[in-house]
């Protein structure tokens, strides 16, 4: 067998670099559950049908089906291509044993039969967090959400050296409201072109509203104005009522925009600002609408989006409403790790490695180690009996900061960075609590 | 929409039951690295070439297709079936960035599509955890291997309330030896047959192996009694030394074996035996073979398996002899779900719940939450302004113990299991440990 070759667009990561992906798992699952959002996982799979009739149907699914299948049966199931389909399948299939309004979070694997390119993959990971209520979800939901992800990202930004986040916000309800107060009747094809704007630039969307939407010139330049308006507190509102527009939905979208921007303002400062040129392409969004770069790397696009949807799930009795927001940590990860931004202290979890003088004490160096992992202490004992410079030799290669030397009752630990050797004892050494762990640092200069 | 069906096969678990398998994978994840073993983690796909030539044929593999495909294009992927493919294909792929031996862990989702039964499932978990070297790969990490597996298993019982595990322990080379010494040419097919041992009694495999795999009488009865040794410590040599066999292969094998009892005795005490007729099915194990039973639960089949392959993979020019066991985390999972042997405290990550007094209110208690968060309580704020019995009653659905309420300023917190409502301050108030995290407990009596 000669050796493999990777499969494009299904990243795989190091051991090392798995470290820097686990922290970052880690500090998202902290963060959702000290909101009180709750954990649940779906199958990755779901039936062909619930996959493709959904608004963006040029996602690309991936069909399975079984090796031993008749050879002309069709296939039913395939992969999820995001955590929003299969969770509202999973409200509507255990509403009966769920307590709403219900928090959950879900941090998994997703597959897309996209063609890969930078910051596109066929296999990666999202970090969903949604509230879904039974009728009708409170307008402040709107307000938790962005903070909650926020939070994380900048535990992601303090913790591990991640770079900072700028949030984008807009309303449906305001935009569409606007356009109403414009006597424009289908705010959606507005919408669609405004989406346009950092492309195409306000010369040219303002000449297709004309052309393509209908629109007077000078409904087209107000739409054109109104998307233009992108500010870090609630001026904005005063901005938009300068445009003298006035609707009752507009007020309404102001209202609760304005209160996302003071909230964020007041515990993530800097990192949210109301942008009403956002539109989101899928169509399921109904009020709130979210993106987030990462700055710096705008390039690669949201690395967080999500909004408001009136309808999430629906069994024709029952509506659940719901809002949130999804992190794509696989596309967060890209530009991180390929521009090394971070770096991990080791490669392994080892913080002690229990040199081994000659096999016929193998068992006492394993009985050193396991009173050091009783106090939580990571340590792996020497695969082979060896000189005390092959010992070092091995535990440098692997960063492990510590050889623990056993002679004769009497131990010594030996910090290989420094060369400093000291007597200790197995029952009550303990190195310091920045050694205990790899940790993730910013790579600086 | 109406209400959707489960899918035969593939588990979801409640937000409740959730946090016990979160509970069993963050003890397996902690113990996997308190011995040093790193994580990995591999895509779900493997070319189906690699996956449909291994040993086990019979696995029922899922093919995976773009649904944009040609029509009449074949399936080039799938899911894997294990995490020792992947494994195998990772060594040989990153070979030349790997620290050998390498000690790494990985816990997936596994897909095979097998008819589901109880027990069985299509899509499951499993965590594994290999040793891999370069050429050779020292005996004694056969000895450590179990001893990890049972150090985590042990924390699910005595942490969790998982039931005890009794892990059965054979050596291919002991059994082998054993039938070379007795002049047997084919060993391969006694052990097929022993391996019958459970399912059709002493007494049929003796027959069997003098009419099927051509032994003497006197040869057969040797390989019964051989297969029949069963011990919790080290006198099983003496019962195979006496049996009168001789062979050089079969003192290695004694050795080894003899050491992995007397280890496990040391520091997992009751939990290991040496069990003779364990066999495997898999053809690549070459040593030392695993099995594990959950106590009382037996009828479930083995709840963590493996060995030792002295070629876990090769590219033609290198080996990689590696050891392995692998945990079945969702079979494990099963009885102790299935009988209901574990409660959860609640069903929340929420410790306190903010009252809302009136909507204009909410900042103050989106204040306070933050003020708890930041000291690592997870906190929810109510998400209706309601009144006392109210909120009150949200708490307790949930079993959230605590309710904070702010008025004009102070703050009062009360515990609803006890109806103790004291003044606290946000900025020092601390819930007792025990409250700050949902509990998995056993259920008693």
């Amino acid at each position: 067998m000669s050796r493999p070759k990777p499969l494009s667009g299904f990243p795989e990561y190091t051991p090392e670099t798995r470290i820097i992906e686990q922290r970052v798992l880690d500090r998202l699952r902290q963060t959702f559950e000290l909101h009180g959002f709750g954990s649940i996982e779906t199958r990755a799979v779901e039936p062909l049908e619930r996959l493709v009739k959904q608004g963006e149907i040029d996602k690309e699914v991936y069909a399975v089906q079984r090796l031993h299948a008749e050879p002309d049966a069709r296939a039913e199931l395939g992969l999820h291509f995001d955590l929003t389909v299969p969770f509202a399948r999973y409200v509507l299939e255990n509403a009966h044993q769920l307590s709403f309004p219900f928090r959950r979070y879900q941090i998994q694997k997703v597959w897309r039969g996209e063609r890969p390119q930078e910051g596109r993959y066929r296999e990666f990971t999202q970090a969903d967090i949604d509230i879904v209520n039974v009728d009708e979800l409170a307008g402040h939901h709107d307000v938790e959400l962005p903070l909650v992800t926020l939070a994380a990202l900048e535990r992601l930004h303090v913790d591990l050296g991640v770079p900072p986040v700028l949030m984008r916000v807009n309303n449906r309800k305001l935009s569409e409201g606007f356009y109403r107060g414009l006597d424009i009747t289908e705010p959606a094809g507005v919408l669609r072109v405004v989406d346009k704007i950092d492309k195409i630039g306000p010369q040219r969307v303002a000449e297709l509203l004309v052309s393509d939407a209908g629109l007077t010139p000078t409904q087209a330049e107000a739409c054109v104005r109104l998307a233009q308006i992108s500010t870090a507190d609630q001026s904005f509102v005063d901005q938009v009522r300068a445009l003298g527009v006035q609707h009752a939905q507009l007020d309404e979208g102001l209202e609760l925009l304005a209160d996302v921007v003071a909230t964020a303002a007041a515990y993530v400062p800097g990192r949210l600002v109301a942008d009403l040129k956002i539109a989101r392409g899928l169509d399921y969004y109904t009020g709130t609408v979210y993106e987030t770069e990462l700055v710096g790397f705008e390039r690669y696009g949201s690395i967080s989006s999500g909004g408001r949807y009136d309808s999430l799930a629906s069994d024709g009795r029952t509506t659940y409403p719901g809002v949130g927001l999804s992190i794509g940590v696989t596309r967060l990860l890209a530009p991180v790790l390929g521009q090394g931004l971070l770096r991990v202290s080791r490669p392994v979890p080892t913080a002690v490695l229990v040199a081994v003088d000659s096999e016929d004490d193998r068992s006492g160096a394993i009985a050193v180690a396991e009173q050091l992992r009783a106090r939580g202490i990571s340590t792996e004992v020497a695969p082979k009996a060896d000189k005390f410079g092959r010992q070092i030799r091995y535990a440098d290669r692997r960063r492990i900061p510590y050889v623990w030397f056993t002679s004769a009752g009497s131990g010594e630990v030996k910090d290989i960075r420094t060369g400093d050797q000291v007597p200790a004892d197995p029952a009550v050494w303990t190195p310091p609590v920045a050694d205990l762990a790899p940790r993730v640092e910013p790579v600086t200069g």
